[in-house]
């Protein structure tokens, strides 16, 4: 019985198809002041224009907003966190402290994940598969990133005020929390490709992590579509994580060279979340920056049936400091969750 | 019917009864030079006597280890990197770096975790999970400590040759890996209980791993025998993954406390990579300790049917240098897996 579950399940060379029994619930956004002064502010549920939200540091911030975003999401969907059976979080500091410390104050069974700025789709593939094993009622997952404390841990102490090339990408600061449910109303898990890493040897700039994580994208999206035997069209939008402007003209340059055309109905959430006269270069980054752009653009447009099916494709770069300096390439993930609203 | 599979799976505040689907298979260890001159030397696959393993940087022989532990798991499995679903693996790197490059070269799906030294058995939930539900036929997981890298990154360079207090722990040198597969012959597992974070709010100091990881796996441990209605005797033996001398007696003193008594039939992988004239003062500690010790002597035993039921308790400590230098306490976090071979 197992064997043709297996076989049912599984589809192409990576894909799942699933039961649809997983529905996305109580998406909640908490912003940072730069991100409150862009396009999409009057889509969070809570806007600071305070860089350090009167914490001691920029740690304490990130993990406050992390914090909140959880409390928000649990308050939307009625929850209590004793309701909630785990919790999966992210983040991109050392030791992934932000969600540990989230946890922490949140006392749910903990798994703590790292995929950097793919995050949040990891969290929805292994918290999908869960709640369709029927392992769980309630999953909480959240990411968080804070552009202070990831600047001076990634590349320069904030003080230095270093010069950025124009494909550099602003990490946004904020933080993004959503329940997967075993019921309820709300757009619902009905495929999942899970991501392999993707590495061409060729970007060793950390700045340049739109070129990096572009070839995860495009490798995810092909064999997402691929294995499901769909056409782009199939989806509304298809929607990435955080590749800005180098990345996402990069992604849909690949797959029209693999004869998949994507850009009528493709957008980046890292194109999205500031102005351009709000001097980000090539857009904007982080664990966070999926999170606001999706919760808080998209989803709503998805509950109110504007938008019924979007693939969303959030994307990774796996390098740290070290092996930067150490001089090796950046290798990157995307996964892919499609989500349906009937 | 999902909610009738959850009422069956789910038991007590945070444990799960599976099927016994999933059987841990070809469990593969590679070991470092210190590890090589302990007593379980002659347990593991691969011993080296070079620290740097000829390669370029501590990082690099840290992932190198995990590579091969991967390559070897696989070989004894019979199974190419193509014919395994899913990639599980963590390691205390900033970042997660040898796992991250690890999974570059295998071309798995990957899902990067990290719950420091508890991420043996987080991905042993996780993927067990998996299994049983029917998303996978074979998953490959793997971790991976190295002492020099983690020496630098979490305390000292190690050239300075600092002093250690006595309740400090040695991080293990090595890298273990292991498959979970829907069919075969092994231990199968047989319930779960992943770990809430347990934080007394007391210990402060980094080198005390021992003392603060100890509450939590006293709190798994109590809540997975409470859930379960099990008495300690209900195992053969109880394995906790790196408490050490210190961790090790407090465990088993906040449990007897709460009138839980474990001795008799309880040990610490922690306890048992060296010798006492190897001067690791309280034993050993890192992501490949409690993969070495169970992987290398406890398995064989198993199958063997030496031993039948096992509960392995992988506890990880997951604080970082930042939040130690901003007077934070260290929050812990142990995941309870229960194995058996019939």
């Amino acid at each position: 019985m197992v064997e043709q579950m297996l076989v049912e399940k599984r589809v192409g060379e990576q894909s799942i198809v699933l039961d649809k029994r997983a529905v996305l619930l109580a998406p909640s956004t908490v912003a940072g002041p730069k991100e409150s002064l862009g396009p999409l502010a009057g889509c969070f549920d809570r806007c600071y224009d305070d860089i350090i939200l009167k914490e001691k540091s920029f740690e304490r911030a990130e993990c406050h907003m992390l914090e909140e975003s959880c409390f928000l999401a649990m308050g939307k969907a009625g929850l209590s966190p004793e309701e909630v059976d785990y919790f999966f979080s992210g983040d991109l500091l050392n030791q992934n402290i932000s969600a540990s410390f989230c946890a922490r104050k949140l006392a749910i069974p903990f798994f703590g994940i790292f995929n950097a700025c793919s995050t949040l789709c990891e969290s929805m593939c292994l918290g999908g598969m869960m709640i369709e094993g029927g392992f769980a009622k309630h999953i909480l997952f959240a990411v968080s990133s804070h552009n202070c404390s990831a600047e001076r841990q990634y590349r320069f102490p904030t003080e230095y005020g270093s010069q950025r090339p124009g494909y550099a990408q602003w990490t946004v600061t904020g933080a993004g929390a959503a329940l997967l449910g075993s019921s309820g109303e709300g757009p619902r898990l009905e495929s999942l490709t899970p991501g392999r890493i993707v590495d061409t040897g060729l970007i060793k700039d950390p700045y340049d992590m739109g070129s990096a994580m572009a070839s995860a994208a495009a490798h995810t999206i092909y064999t997402h579509l691929s294995d499901l035997q769909r056409d782009p069209s199939y989806y509304d939008l298809i929607i990435t994580g955080d590749l800005g402007g180098v990345g996402k003209k990069l992604n849909e340059d690949i797959l029209e060279r693999n004869g998949v055309r994507i850009a009528p109905n493709y957008a980046d959430c890292g194109m999205l979340i500031y102005h351009p006269h709000q001097q980000v270069d090539a857009g904007a980054s982080g664990c966070a920056c999926s999170a606001l752009g999706f919760f808080g653009y998209f989803y709503p447009k998805m509950l109110k049936k504007e938008l019924h099916r979007i693939l969303l494709v959030a994307t990774g770069s796996l390098h740290s400091p070290t092996t930067y300096l150490q001089g090796e390439s950046m290798p990157a993930i995307a996964h892919a969750v499609s989500l349906e609203m009937n």
